[in-house]
């Protein structure tokens, strides 16, 4: 149905600031007030504006949501003339949800004149990933099954009045529209109900490279039954503890067709304001998608979220250990452009396996970045350690007098440099400075367990952990080709990388980490994102489809394995790692989310240690017994 | 519907190892066969006896979950003239979850002669606390909605010849029975299709004091419509990462009136057998509550869940810290207990404020133990790294020469110490001995962040992180009751709590934590399991019902308290350090779960830094205004 009037829109891209519904509707109220000066007819927020999104179990502190909840009444008072859109949470007292405690929903309310004029349930939540819609909230499908009526009769446009006319506007949110794999369709049944205009009361993460996928589905949501669509999301960061979630806004207002009229600027509070009519409007192409964009939407989405996650800590110094490698070297670097150089402290901390090269690269790294910069070598308290340890003798107090003398080994040693530079200088060094210090382990690292728990693990936040190996080049390269600088020296973009903590492991003689990172990377992937098993990864090597499916180079797969046994053992290694090392991502720091899958709540773990199945040993047999002599 | 015949049923309370088929099917396939030896009619296993149940998002993995259904065939092909009812998954691969993953669901088969009979899917998904079903599963009610038929159609008992005759029974999972919170009640739409016997395929985590319940609810729903019930339930370990959760088992026969028949025991595998016949059978009394039985079952469950645990990690020995205090006492000693005397290493790390009677009182428990110990001072490396860090300079590398010199605080120091044992000692000690070491904090001091990250935070597990600090004294005088000697030593059931890490922490001297147990073990809990809100508390307050609702002495409270400023100021104070102490929790070691609301994955959590309500403020506000003076 065509709109009855031209409507002006003002879509609120807000900064939503989770747990705190005071600091959310002030901010509410003032662009209220700017949206009523502005004459507009109609503004729009966000799923949840109010208290938030991301909140774990704070959702049954029945206090936190009164208060939530009661605030509804700030923003009707503030209303006027103007239709006010926005989420936040509905509370039915009367009723208990399946847990047994006080009914919510994940609702979108619309107030006009003073008055509230309509509310809205959720109907699809979200359970999968880092979202509990399904935990917490009632759906709306849930009431008409209960109700034993459609879904159809519950969600119906409200008509409002608009210029004098009446206008049919139709209310979702987020999850609402995704509906590809639900039994139900919100989009479709508004426009069955002959909507005039959609809006869609959103709070979605943002994950790198995924917009053009939300403009697609769009596109074909209105492809039969064309109507403007006003999609609203906020902008901050939410997390669940084990994550941190990056918004990036993107509000789009939407032509009947799906083509994007208006595009707010991502990871900016903005009012987003059109006039909609019954035209389409200048079509806007989504943003070109390039390998600097690519880059370069890697950037700004850490850089935003590092600079607002210290805004959130009362903007603490940092503190950070800067080996010479390439993952250290970006995180301070990042840290420096988000926070200012003056916020960073940069701490080199070499013992005798350190090489002048990588020491004279961290060296070089804070004099790019003019940030602060200590050297605090560990050696002394490293072989203090050493000998205090290796002195230690337990006795058994049975009146045995047997005894066990404690012996480090290689591997022991090298993990004692780790926490002493994690747990003792870095930790001790932050708490002096009233700072926080981060962890500069990369997504490859973690999925393995290339990391020493209470060593190198350590820190308040991963800024990489969510990178594997290669993506962290790509953006240390694309880093110093936009500040047409080096900010990260050449050496550090070319050496080995290397743990440096053990005489084999000497970057100058080009011994480094034992990993390939190019096929690495993809095969862990292939493990973390694509959730696919070692049985999956022989029958595409089998199928000879393997390197294809991977994106790996061919070539370089062939020259790196032998023969189908070192693939396979080294297929079998990396499994065997990814699982066992789960232990230390149990006792890992927040991440910043970037992938489709990060490690966290996002990506769910259990310590059950290591399984093939059938099929995969069958496969094994049958590749190695083909394979004989080869 | 009276039976038709007597039912010779023998109960398989099976060890289930989350995420290994092979092993389960494999002691599945024993217990089958012996109750074919046995001339059983039906044997039933636990809920998900082939895969596990809690196994993160290992459900997304196709291959491994099309292993454990292809596991079916071993089963069913064992199962000879037997009825042999278990949980597994099932699938269907020609439909989608609502996470467009393949369709998943929570199921329990039946097979007989070497067929699969039938099957059945979960119709309750339960979704609070630790359980994720809706997250992985799709359920019956879905199914039964999406086909546009009731839930009665699709819940139907199975008619299986037992002794020549037709019977019809009765199959649920475990939350099916748990209906009051749904608008579908599945225990009841069997009863209506006039099913003879019920059986509940279940697998009910074990939480303290909680067993009673399952007896009043199973009674409930036999009231109007009697039948017998059969509960299956496995023993066991199982986690989520951040919790482990002990499985007792406590499958149970009931009679059909509810009362209990036959109870297998606690934390053992067995068959457990009995006859079904139409006559209410010997009743057995629920466990009685006493003092001593409620001490008993705590103990009881943390020596199996340390056991299974450490089973679960190959039997390596422990390291733990033990500073004479009662916390690393009672680890210690249940340590000693579960694993045995001499797989307990045992390490006293004194440094200057540590005093000779909790040294001496640290010795005098590994002479009770007689376990193994170690005392390994920290002072030497304590000192030196003061000295390292406070002469350590930054200098800002822009040029302008500014320096930040490293200056520690008495707090600094406070938490270097703990680092150095944490860190340094414990963890090098432990990786050199191939042992794990264990985190002895108990759940008061998680809740208000009342240790040190890197610190004493650090450990494999850890055992007390569930229990408040006056629960700890519960068990450690049952435990020296029980044992009928002082296994803790006096001293250190007496010693005032303490971190001994400053001169102003001087045990001798009564100077201990800044906490009243008492209170503020009851204050937390009602944060942490009734969700209470400051709000709720300041509401209490007022009311006058604040003591008798929290269990708290009123004279101890009114001592504790001199007036109404300084009850708010404590209020504001625990619940500041429960909400920003939530960092180190991130970073905390899997807990063995005891409450009803553990710290990690059943208690989630968000960083969002501290929030008051609007009615808190006000009725802040009230309360000193009108105690003025006081």
């Amino acid at each position: 149905m065509p709109l009855q009037t031209e409507i002006n829109v003002a879509v609120a891209q807000m900064n939503v600031v989770p747990g705190h519904p005071d600091k959310n509707v002030k901010n509410m109220v003032r662009m209220i007030n700017e949206a009523v000066r502005n004459k507009d007819d109609v503004i729009v927020f966000p799923e949840m504006a109010v208290p938030g999104y991301f909140l774990g179990d704070e959702w049954e502190n029945e206090a936190f949501i009164k208060d939530a909840f009661e605030y509804n009444e700030d923003i009707i008072n503030a209303s006027g003339g103007l239709i006010v859109i926005w989420g936040n949470i509905d509370i039915d007292w009367n009723q208990l949800n399946e847990d047994g405690r006080v009914r919510k929903f994940n609702a979108a309310f619309i107030a006009q004149n003073g008055k509230l004029i309509g509310k809205t349930h959720k109907t699809l939540l979200p359970k999968y990933r880092e979202f509990e819609d399904a935990r917490h909230f009632y759906s709306m499908r849930k009431e008409a099954w209960d109700n034993k009526i459609p879904a159809e009769e519950l969600l119906k446009p409200f008509t409002l009045k608009i210029k004098g006319k009446d206008v049919k506007l139709g209310l979702i949110l987020c999850e609402d529209m995704w509906s590809d794999d639900y039994s139900i369709d919100p989009v479709k049944i508004l426009q069955q109900h002959e909507s005039e205009i959609i809006f869609n009361v959103s709070c979605s993460p943002w994950t790198w490279r995924k917009n053009d996928k939300r403009h697609r589905v769009v596109a074909d949501r209105l492809k039969d039954y064309p109507v403007p669509f006003i999609y609203a999301n906020n902008i901050g960061i939410q997390n669940n503890g084990k994550n941190i979630y990056l918004f990036e806004g993107n509000s789009t207002i939407y032509n009947q067709d799906g083509s994007i009229f208006n595009v707010a600027h991502n990871y900016t509070e903005e009012l987003l304001r059109a006039t909609i009519t019954n035209k389409v409007q200048k079509r806007r192409s989504a943003m070109p998608v390039s390998k600097e964009m690519d880059s370069f939407e890697l950037y700004q989405g850490l850089t935003f979220g590092i600079k607002k996650l210290f805004e959130s800590l009362s903007n603490p110094s940092v503190v950070i250990g800067i080996s010479g490698g390439i993952d250290s070297a970006l995180s301070a670097t990042l840290l420096s452009l988000a926070l200012g150089p003056e916020k960073v402290y940069a701490v080199n901390m070499p013992s005798r396996y350190n090489s002048e090269t990588t020491k004279s690269a961290a060296l070089k790294l804070a004099e790019n970045l003019q940030i602060n910069y200590a050297s605090v070598t560990i050696q002394e308290s490293f072989d203090y350690t050493l000998k205090q340890l290796n002195n230690t003798v337990f006795e058994r107090m049975d009146g045995s007098g047997s005894k066990t003398p404690v012996c480090l080994s290689d591997l022991n040693e090298e993990n004692v440099q780790a926490r002493d530079r994690g747990a003792r200088i870095l930790a001790g060094i932050a708490s002096a400075l009233g700072a926080v210090f981060v962890n500069n382990g990369n997504k490859t690292e973690t999925a393995i367990g290339y990391a020493t728990l209470y060593g190198d693990v350590n820190g308040a936040v991963s800024i990489l952990g969510d990178l594997y190996k290669m993506e962290v080049y790509q953006l240390a390269g694309y880093i110093n080709q936009i500040k047409g600088s080096e900010l990260i020296p050449r050496e550090t973009m070319s050496l080995p990388a290397s743990a440096e903590l053990s005489a084999a492991q000497n970057v100058d003689e080009n011994m480094g980490d034992p990993v390939n990172f190019p096929y690495h990377d993809k095969l862990l992937r292939a493990f973390i994102e694509f959730r696919l098993d070692p049985e999956n990864i022989l029958e595409m090597y089998k199928a000879g489809t393997l390197t294809k499916t991977l994106s790996v180079n061919h070539g370089e797969f062939e020259s790196y394995f032998s023969d189908v046994r070192s693939f396979i053992d080294d297929l079998e290694h990396k499994w065997r790692l990814f699982k066992m090392s789960y232990f230390k991502r149990i006792q890992s720091p927040p991440i910043i989310v970037v992938s489709k899958r990060a490690f966290g709540f996002d990506l769910r773990e259990s310590q059950n240690g290591v399984y093939f199945t059938r099929r995969y040993k069958k496969l094994k047999d049958e590749l190695l017994v083909n394979n004989r002599g080869k």
